[in-house]
């Protein structure tokens, strides 16, 4: 049995429309009804490892500087050859110290930025909302716009995340990432790396809304805060806060009657109890993935080639959701998104009510959206998608859950044939 | 007389803006005056069946599976061969017994699927905004959400509706395969499969709004509603209603001042009657239908090629139909959309008044849009369609309709060449 | 003196970007300072006359019916071979007779259908949100839209219409189809044509809003008012406008309190007088022109190139017409959009004030739109335009105002080219 | 050490989704660790002047008035050789003297028109949703917008003036064009001109709102301001800032409680000291920035192939940007948008307080934005871009900030380039 699984990497040919499907199998001399367990196209296709390495995207083959490169990205859980244009690949810049760091940490720079640009416009149209709700001299004499200019301000900030961070696959949320290994072959050692850098964003983002820099952070995690309000009086909305707060520094949680925690991470409506919570979120997050799945199908004829539609596609789905499904616990449906600014609001003085507001709902964001995001993928391999996946190996899949001998054959496989790249 | 009909199946070519049309008539000896009375080219144009098998995408041909397979849907109405791409039709994995099973009912998937998405944010969004009207606790203080909200929602989830669909071209409402049947060609045999599907995913999707699956409502259905509360209560929109209501378990309709049934299906204004909401659908319908025959008519210059921007211009499409015409009667324009969530309605306890309300406004959705549609295919076909039509036949169709002899003998010749091709 | 001047017909090429400049000038043996005068591009570029009927886009050449076809789409002003595909011109069914008069009115009708479809959805926004405002039992409790919704409505009227109308080069507005003659070298004759169909669209398409059918308008203007309240009862905003004045058939006119007229056309605020009226009118009018032209240039390398983008672009430029200068006067910007459904308005009852409200403003958005157009046009051609224009000849076209002699030389050369080509 | 530094001019292939990189530097025989210090790409992508003139673009070389063209574009800052169309170029009517003058400041022209187009949505939807705030005679019943119509403005604004401007590459914003200059190569040359261009667009932009044309201003300037106020009557908003104000000819800045002087310039909410309304325009800029490096970065598989998307792209960012910061101090961020109304509001009667509001906070968007957006490319080229950029080169790029010898062999370089290309 030649399980030959291939190596997923970043596309380099986001525009070209084309997709990569796996060959006939007539070089398979396997008998005819047991079909090969986990054959999962890369949700990304891309030039496999070696394609690229004889194109010579990675840096001058041989190269000392180049095997430190693969090791670092192997180290990190990277393809071991980075995602470059040909031409800038020879470039003698490439060969700067900070040129080499940026081409290993390409992928989490990305993820890192992207989230950080969803959260600012994000976490920025709840600020201003919330902050300018009912104030008369606004153009229109009704605040700074309504609720729905949340869902503009989360939808665009996916949208535009995702232009920033070059379609990297990880898709800013780690319940993509991680539905992108479960059902789409992403290899699991990049599920950290990714996860670190969009927590990062999300905790660096939300903070240039109230506090501008980590740097201040730090200052106030190891001094008294009251001295330290000098530099943080001037992040963004650190000024209009208090304003609203109707005092200097002071900071309340919902359901409070000023509360302003919410403009960084989600709080639920008073009225559900934990398991309802959950399932808002559960719902909301399977759709999401459910329609992901769509749209990255390339056996799909709706949209799988239609790649360069797939931003603005993100954005009508997120404000859709915000839309649709925003109301009762907020659509946090990403972990980065809210533990990461919970964590900063935690930080700048908002206190431990952050966490246990809601009936410490803190962790639903945190788990929900990986749980609802895996079913809406099994459903969607389930019923639609044709190309490999877990669900298209025998008993949907689940011979791979009950039979552990089946799956650790697998893994040995797949390893394998990982150390034949040279990956590990 | 060689009356040649070209048997229309799904396009596996969405993204190419090819469109294929009648070849010149030059092997067809036909006296010039006379016309062929039914030469309708698909809406959606597709290699035929011939040219499929051919280009062998049908599962290993000569194979018993496939055989069974080809019977299989010929069974449902659906062509006999499954739009696949090549290189996954070839795959072992599709000889499971599940992936026969998805590759046989492929395109009532599709449509089941699309249709859930398009109800999940267009219900979604009328629950949202409906139950959350005037809570001052909102960013911004005015609810989470608009009228406008509710365009929004029905328009991108018929877009991205149209995207998990994968364009199958039956477009999630029943009137519009019914018009495609009519005046496009496609087999009538498709219908009922396509109207089912779509019934279906209205229903399911309008439940998980109230009520998460349908086990829950099959439990609902044979036992006492009081006992099995405690599972219903976890649906994304029940504890909201019932806070809405006021009342745990309470549910009511329109014109009652705190009704919620308009969440799952349209209530007519109080100041119509019955023939005013029927002209209110059935002009929104044909101009639904008039449109989206105008977006893909490939001998329309404005938009014929540019398959591509058809989902997003259908945003466009119901979302002005919901800003324009949505008003009196709520903008059905779709037997599934209003006739599976008022049955979901009746299911979960709003009494027999989902029925009865409006005068008995529930058939109105059910039939108007059916002949409005017609109605609006009729004249885009009389005055702008060059295609092939029956109205591009003697009498501008009415030779059909009045001569019956006519109509028999197209049939019996559509059928013989069904037969042909084996497709019976 | 060699001036050989292009026939613009309709393209039939709208999707493939491709653009037709003149050829340089290598086989004219003109003196170098002095250009040929009037070597104006079409807006819209095409296949000439000469090279569709080579392709054989005409009706079999030579036959009786194509020379019918020729000489009745010549009387009408169109040009003499129609725009169609060439698959579609040989076959049969083009002969009968019906399809030859759709042949022959082919763009009138197409002016006709668009502007119908822009008008309802533009009236029909402005109906919703006129006579819903301040309804509490809508979704949201605020009606059924805000003013920003008839933006929308504008909007994706005009994007839809130019997708039903296939891009004919006449932009659903007298004005713009009276630049294109004006600076783009559309001829004359095809002007009265475009106009009719395009007033006979609004006032056809403003009659769906409040009256069915025209024959039902017939029946009006021969008969006594009352009695035929029946059938117009059905019409689509016939009772939510009884049931907006409050009492049955009361239609009033701005400023009146409960006024509907401007459903149907633009009136003015009260604190404009005729010539403010005018000018802003005028201005909106000129950036409308400024735009489209800037959007049809092929020689601006921000958007020539992008054809399918193009309806898009005039969703967001009416809208922001809207949203920026609609206010005051309402951005009739368009002869068509206002004077027909005006007429109508009249017809139905809103009685002689539709005429004399706002000091006889009706005539300002006639006037207006053509002369701002026009000034929006010389200014595009003024200072971006390169390719050839009136502006682009001495004089920046003043030769051709102040010396008769130099306009009546050109009026001859192009008469002489137009029946060398058989077109009168 | 061969730098051969490319000249970046305009590019004439905006549709083609094409990029030139730097070829492998086979050809160089420079040491390896040691990168070329400043071989920055341009923005814009380019044929190279050279490459434009063999290409034959420049109008009929050797000729005398081509000579005295190139000159003169020279003079301006400008790339000698216009950015035309080929056919174009060599055509008759380019030899009249507008002709000459219109592609000699072709680029001016386009940014200036540009910004015109711009400032005219922007303002224009401030001074109706302003001026109309709560007029109950709206559609609707609540003035003719809300606060969101002015993103939609200004965003649809931005959008369409980037159609009009053909992509110049300076993006409407002198910080914007700064940027190109400091990160892209774009020639330092290029700026002046382009600054001057935009100013004057926003100023003339802005006059069009409030008085009809330059001309009526300069009258204003020499005269009594009463008894011109005639002509000035009948600007597009001047009657309505009258009505508003409540007596004719009065004008008042915020705080001010009928204030109108924000339809022209941004001023900051009371709460704000300097430093925050400072860091609040900073970080939108930096945003803003960091966004459109991301759009046109080729290396970026997201969005760098997708140029026909950027238009649309830009909408978005700008609507997000108002949607999210523009609360605090309006996001002005650019110079031209802010100053060039500034002055305007100034000359028609605002009187001082538009320079001393807030704080003398008329500075802060003249500073903020050239900042911040430096800072915004800063961060990108640090983290994301490949290609060449100041900051790819040793010290990320403060090798030349800290050894004032290096910059200077650098910029001697650059202008020995220049020469041999006869740029100067």
């Amino acid at each position: 049995m030649s399980n030959t699984i291939e190596e997923p990497s970043r596309t380099h040919d986001y525009g070209d429309n084309s997709f990569r499907h796996f060959p006939p199998a007539s070089n398979s001399p396997s008998s005819i009804p047991k079909p090969e367990p986990f054959h999962i196209e890369a949700l990304h296709t891309v030039p496999t490892a070696h394609s690229i390495s004889t194109r010579g995207v990675s840096l001058s083959e041989g190269d000392k500087s180049s095997t430190t490169l693969r090791r670092s990205r192997t180290l990190l859980g990277l393809s071991p050859d980075a995602p470059l244009l040909e031409d800038d690949d020879y470039h003698e810049r490439q060969k700067l110290w900070w040129s080499r760091v940026r081409i290993a940490m390409r992928e989490p720079f990305a993820e890192f930025w992207g989230v950080v640009i969803m959260v600012l416009f994000g976490d920025g149209s709840v600020a201003q909302v919330l902050l300018s709700a009912g104030q008369t001299t606004a153009p229109g004499g009704a605040g700074f716009g309504p609720y729905q200019t949340i869902s503009w301000g989360w939808g665009l900030g996916v949208m535009l995340g995702i232009y920033v961070a070059g379609d990297s696959g990880a898709y800013l949320n780690p319940a993509i990432t991680f539905c992108s290994c479960l059902f789409r072959q992403l290899p699991w050692r990049r599920f950290p790396v990714y996860f670190i850098a969009q927590i990062l964003g999300a905790f660096v983002g939300s903070g240039i809304i109230d506090i501008p820099s980590a740097l201040n952070f730090i200052c106030l995690t190891y001094n008294d805060f009251r001295y330290l309000r000098v530099p943080s009086r001037y992040a963004v909305y650190y000024p209009a806060i208090d304003w609203f707060e109707g005092a200097p520094g002071r900071r309340s949680v919902p359901p409070a009657e000023k509360a302003t925690a919410n403009i960084f991470s989600t709080y639920p409506q008073p009225f559900l109890n934990t398991g309802q919570q959950f399932v808002s979120e559960f719902v909301a997050s399977a759709i999401l993935l459910f329609v992901v799945f769509a749209l990255k199908d390339p056996s799909n004829h709706g949209s799988g080639k239609n790649d360069k539609w797939f931003p603005l596609c993100m954005f009508f789905l997120i404000f859709g959701l915000g839309a649709c499904f925003g109301w009762e616990t907020g659509y946090a449906i990403n972990l980065a998104r809210d533990f990461g600014p919970r964590l900063m609001s935690y930080c700048v003085g908002y206190g431990t009510q952050v966490w246990s507001a809601g009936g410490y709902y803190f962790w639903v964001p945190m788990v929900a959206p990986f749980l609802g995001c895996a079913f809406g993928g099994f459903l969607y391999d389930l019923f639609i998608f044709t190309g490999a996946s877990p669900i298209n190996t025998p008993w949907i899949g689940f011979k791979l859950l009950l039979n552990p001998r089946h799956a650790v054959q697998l893994r040995h496989e797949r390893r394998q044939r990982y150390a034949d790249e040279s990956i590990v």
